[in-house]
């Protein structure tokens, strides 16, 4: 097993022990929130964290009705011209806690008397030395360059976080249920291996999803180029006939994120024109009628509420990637050209 | 001459009407916003509008301090869980007004309280009537199936505004001469379909800005795709380095947006770390020895703030894709599987 497939199956138990660590202190600072009651949230982040910010902007809009805007740290850095941030919620996301523009904005946020919030790995990092209140991740050390373990600990820190602002109990029994649903996305997807002979030399891909699992498109994106160097570009649907629909011809591959839920029928649409330009789909999803439709079927356990389906979802993109750097001769615990920590201005 | 062709060249007279007629709107609109106040702005927008808001980003924040976030228009549609927006100030952009789900966040917000504007080239279109306020592009019909000439009219029009709301009249001024330096663009840039011939098989590009120019980046991959068909995926130069430089090896092609300003070092630092590489470099700047260093040198006229770079930058882009397709035998005019008005929920 490489390093990189350990961390993936590790989730589950990390995920259990993040909710279970986690709950007081996210009421604690949701209660906190409450009283700030800001005007509206940033986030700062890099990479797979940046993907978990996406999610956020879904999550606290739909369950919380803020409006999140991403940061645009070189404002903080190279700009040295940061806008006004007093009454926001500005959360830094970082697996290490070491990123300079990160930690730039979010020290800078609390100097203006932001509520300011880091979500890391990393509790003695300087993100969370900067910010004035840190949720730790509990994911235990993670090596492999390419992010996996971290990346499912902020998309379930950022819900439990929403679930304590809704102050809802039924929230709270469905996060319980994420470790298992994550660990049956595993074992749902271990013939993936098989799956993704086919693709061995393909050299570019499409990854699109909506809504909540607009975030997911980016993190499984992501995660193919940092370990297969495919090109592989996420897309919302809906930016996606917007004019990169043009790029798509027969054979083009494109996975689609596609659970149950309100952007299930748009994602359906999608995939019927995929179909009439005869794309080879790869398809993640909990439905049987679409995963039958696809060159490679990538199940979801049923039963997980779409607001959580980023988690799940993210599984078989994961092993997906995986196993096409495997097939690909590559090695995934060694991307050529990234360190675990990249540090930006 | 393509349709498209002639309406890059229409660029010019397009902006100096845009300048002259919407100056004293902009004005009255900033008066406006002056006094409401907004706690934040939010912008929903698709395609090349969506570019000319993350423009738009990097403008009111550096300028007036504003934070900005793009909408999640699916949170508004699909979901039917739109966020709260009383308070902020609430811009819908859009050439032809006409895509529901844009026309849906604009009108919600303006349900909310917000204050509305829309900044369209269709001034009877559904999202003019739904925006309290109109900011019209002055840009004449436009015809070709990729935006041009209504994507620098956004531009410019926000920037007409971030100038009104800051009352600074050297802004002003710098504004006065875009439409002249859109034209030595589009003047020093005509080798390009010279240039151009190399990349007749390239199958995929990486086009990188940063600040200002991380707008023009989505822009210029935006083209391309819709015009030549070829996978062209935008980034920011700190994005980049968090995992997808990994995909860059020998020959890759890497468009960089490296104008003189604050983003500089930080863009020839990575042209460094690209050329090590040995990817096929085209740089558009107005620095000699960048563009010495580039295999495709794309010339951008000195004296341009780099606020003001996005519009200059994006023409050298545009004559790129619009060489690269008919390079590659194809019809600009003609994309497939396009239509000039998208409408998605």
């Amino acid at each position: 097993m490489t390093v990189l497939e350990r961390e993936i199956h590790e989730q589950p138990e990390a995920l259990a022990r993040l909710i279970q660590h986690g709950r007081s202190l996210a009421e604690d600072l949701a209660a906190r929130i409450a009283s700030f009651a800001p005007s509206g949230v940033v986030i700062a982040a890099r990479g797979s964290s940046d993907n978990a910010a996406r999610y956020a902007q879904y999550l606290f809009g739909a369950h919380n009705r803020l409006v999140v805007a991403l940061a645009t740290p070189s404002l903080f850095t190279l700009y040295q011209s940061p806008p006004s941030l007093a009454g926001k919620l500005v959360i830094g996301i970082s697996q290490s806690g070491r990123s300079p523009d990160i930690v730039a904005v979010i020290a800078e946020a609390r100097r203006q008397g932001a509520l300011t919030v880091a979500l890391t790995n990393a509790i003695e990092s300087p993100l969370a030395q900067a910010a004035e209140h840190v949720f730790p991740l509990h994911a235990g050390e993670e090596r492999a360059i390419a992010a996996t373990k971290t990346y499912t600990a902020e998309l379930v820190a950022l819900a439990m976080l929403s679930a304590a602002l809704e102050g809802e109990p039924a929230r709270w029994d469905a996060l319980a249920a994420v470790p298992g649903a994550v660990q049956r996305a595993i074992e749902l997807n271990l013939p993936v291996r098989e799956l993704v002979n086919r693709f061995r030399y393909a050299r570019h891909f499409a990854v699109i999803g909506r809504g909540f699992n607009y975030a997911t498109a980016f993190e499984i994106a992501l995660k193919m180029k940092e370990t297969s160097y495919v090109i592989a570009e996420p897309y919302s649907s809906a930016d996606f006939l917007h004019g990169p629909i043009a790029v798509i011809d027969e054979g083009f591959p494109v996975v689609a994120i596609a659970p149950s839920g309100k952007v299930l029928a748009d994602m359906t649409s999608l995939i019927d024109v995929l179909d009439q330009r005869r794309a080879e789909l790869i398809v993640i999803s909990d439905r049987q009628d679409l995963l039958g439709r696809a060159r490679a079927p990538l199940p979801l356990p049923a039963s997980v509420p779409e607001w959580l389906s980023p988690v799940t979802a993210a599984v078989p993109g994961q092993l997906w990637a995986h196993a096409l750097a495997v097939t690909r001769g590559l090695d995934p615990d060694r991307p050529r050209g990234l360190r675990k920590v990249t540090e930006t201005l």
